[in-house]
């Protein structure tokens, strides 16, 4: 009989997003008069329709389909070369960053990256063959289950957590923006704009992460999935802003958030040609010849209409249009802020990202939170211990929903009033 | 320095199809002149436009992107529950076959499934942690190099191979079908119609294999990718016409060869909820739990345009179109087989499979015979050695092709004589 990857039983608990589902499909069964009153602002799923770009060149690709002459099989399991090309100029070349086509893997997504990128790093606990891994606290949960399901990770720690991985606590007297750690780090995952605090991290701390990174030979997972909502153009929008991190970090990106793509299916890594790791013998090798060779054995690529789609989000008409989407929600983001400073409630966020962050009134567990909001107001939000133990006493209201839903959102946070 | 996962460093050479594309674009490069003359029957990768319900449905579910009140964006991990119903009844509950709507995992291919299945079973050699894992010799690389990348085997062996991994032996003296074998298997890989032999299975011995694998708790990956080629109805086109295969066997399907999504990609795996690993201490865990935890943390589903077109190619109108499509490609294999046998050579497959597997001449090794027919017929095949070391000495011929290409394809095998 076949040994399981026995890791996956350290898993405390289902992923979250399907246990707040479990929670809300609970609710609407006991009480089925109450569910078309449900707003959701748990999941962070946007709500709008694709830009009109992409509608129209997913279209034209499906048609590409339905003719021989245009027909498209399998393409490189890395994106089309136009595509790598227009994603290259949009977001690097324009910008003046240092990145080529060529290290701009194309996916379905940065969940599925972030989870396959562990494939290519060595599996195990530090000091029995595996890294020391850093992630902020709180944090999106897949950094963390995808390393305990790689094996690199001890056990589950009662409160929260697992043993093995180093948390980086993100709370209000660091403004959510840990510092680089004193105790030794192989890689660290950083997130921002910060899903879930909404916090965004400015140059000068940045430049300390890069240079800490560089010094300690470091690899830095940088999250930049929410880049599009960072508002101000002094803020680095990606981690390849600060010279040097070309060699110390690789940056995931999605068209989840910006291109309304959570159904569609994009995203993409980028992974520089000077990003090193090591063998234990001290061997350097270079991440994109084994991200590289990854993708060839593992995919095909991403959908033909798919692709077709993501070059035109990359179009100036495609990323002005999404620029409206991403006004629209942030636009959303300012009535929550609102709302909740009107009740009281500390809260931060909201200002460059689509999420808010929110203390809990005195006395109220982030879990207890939730449950009062679905039962006395049917408003679904994140509670924050799902993101980890200093996410306990917080919770999160995602803006991807309509104007209507989240200005009615922000009136029912008064149940929280006690 | 993060440290990598070093297994990589064991994989012999470059994924074979990278490495054929490799060939052909420096012979084209040499020789612009001949490179419009170049027929590819190398990679399986159809050539034919999708049928029409998948273009309708597809256009469909992008103009539904379109509009608010038609919006999806993330669905379930595992697939839409209409999808999972339509391919459930389509390919299992309308045959009689015992398999649930849940027990059916949608994902972009059964490349990358077969990659992921992995990620659920132990890793490590055998005697270290991993499983005994046996695959056929010639078999499709996808399955001996994701073993090598999650450290399930030793070094590679000069001439083929590598340390741990048992190898079935597929010959023209067992029919290319290798019997169940005599040392203690965890893992046995399977494809029938197979890749690259164009073997299919009978009756009699599949119910060997599942017999087998009952007997001695070993778990049976069964690819049936290329099912839809099985002409005849005795033969089985799916692992679970065995009884009690649904308590030992995975199955992986594709949508690339019956529906022609090579570029739209989708496929699915089945895993029963019957179908149990161990822990090493011999607990009995099924898989199906680990297999959706696995969906739930890596990743977001299939893109929802796509899932469209799967639904639309199971329905009776959908049916009929990729039957069309499947007689057209057993049409072009037929003629393969023919230019094969008619040139002396030694042939087999082509008759439930859309491969033709040919002995090379005397003298000749299967990468000189790519080489030759390269060089000079400007004519692509898969070397038999690609495969696997019980490769050597065949290529096989894909049947993936226009009519007229594949017609003059078997002319040019004539360069094969001299």
């Amino acid at each position: 009989m076949p040994l399981i990857n026995e890791h996956y039983l350290k898993l405390a608990a289902g992923y979250l997003f399907p246990e707040i589902g479990r929670r809300v499909a609970a609710f609407t069964a006991a009480h089925p008069e109450l569910a078309p009153r449900v707003i959701r602002c748990g999941v962070g799923d946007v709500t709008e329709p694709l830009p009109e770009a992409a509608i129209a060149a997913m279209h034209a690709g499906v048609e590409e389909l339905a003719r021989r002459e245009s027909f498209r099989g399998y393409g490189p399991a890395t994106g089309h070369a136009f595509v790598l090309e227009a994603i290259c100029e949009a977001d690097f070349r324009s910008r003046g960053l240092p990145i080529q086509p060529d290290e701009i893997f194309l996916s379905d997504g940065s969940k599925p990256d972030a989870s396959a990128f562990l494939e290519i790093l060595a599996a195990g606990t530090p000091g029995h063959g595996g890294n020391r891994i850093a992630v902020c606290d709180p944090v999106y949960p897949v950094y963390v289950d995808n390393n305990v399901m790689q094996g690199n990770t001890g056990p589950a720690i009662p409160g929260g957590g697992y043993e093995g991985i180093i948390y980086l606590p993100a709370t209000p007297e660091n403004g959510f923006v840990p510092e680089p750690p004193a105790t030794p780090v192989d890689v660290a995952f950083l997130c921002f704009p910060n899903n879930p605090t909404g916090a965004m991290i400015d140059r000068p701390r940045l430049e300390r992460w890069v240079k800490w990174a560089l010094e300690h030979d470091a690899l830095i997972c940088w999250d930049a999935a929410y880049e599009a909502y960072v508002r101000d153009p002094a803020l680095p929008r990606s981690v390849y802003e600060v010279p040097g991190a070309d060699r110390c970090a690789v940056e995931f990106r999605s068209f989840s958030k910006n291109g309304g793509f959570t159904g569609v299916r994009a995203g993409y890594t980028v992974v520089p040609k000077a990003v090193e790791g090591r063998t234990a013998s001290g061997e350097r090798v270079p991440l994109h010849r084994l991200w590289s060779r990854r993708w060839a054995t593992c995919s095909n690529g991403v959908s033909w209409p798919v692709q077709r789609g993501v070059a035109a989000l990359c179009t100036p008409e495609g990323r002005a249009q999404m620029q409206r989407l991403v006004d629209f929600y942030m636009g959303n983001a300012a009535v929550l802020r609102q709302a909740c400073v009107a009740q009281g409630l500390r809260t931060w966020g909201g200002e460059h990202a689509p999420y808010v962050w929110v203390e809990c009134p005195p006395g109220l567990g982030s879990w207890e939170a939730f449950d009062r909001l679905l039962h006395e107001a049917q408003l679904v939000v994140t509670p924050g211990a799902g993101f980890g133990r200093h996410g306990e006493g917080f919770f999160r209201i995602s803006a991807f929903n309509s104007r209507a839903a989240v200005e009615e959102a922000g009136r029912r946070l008064s149940v929280l009033r006690g």
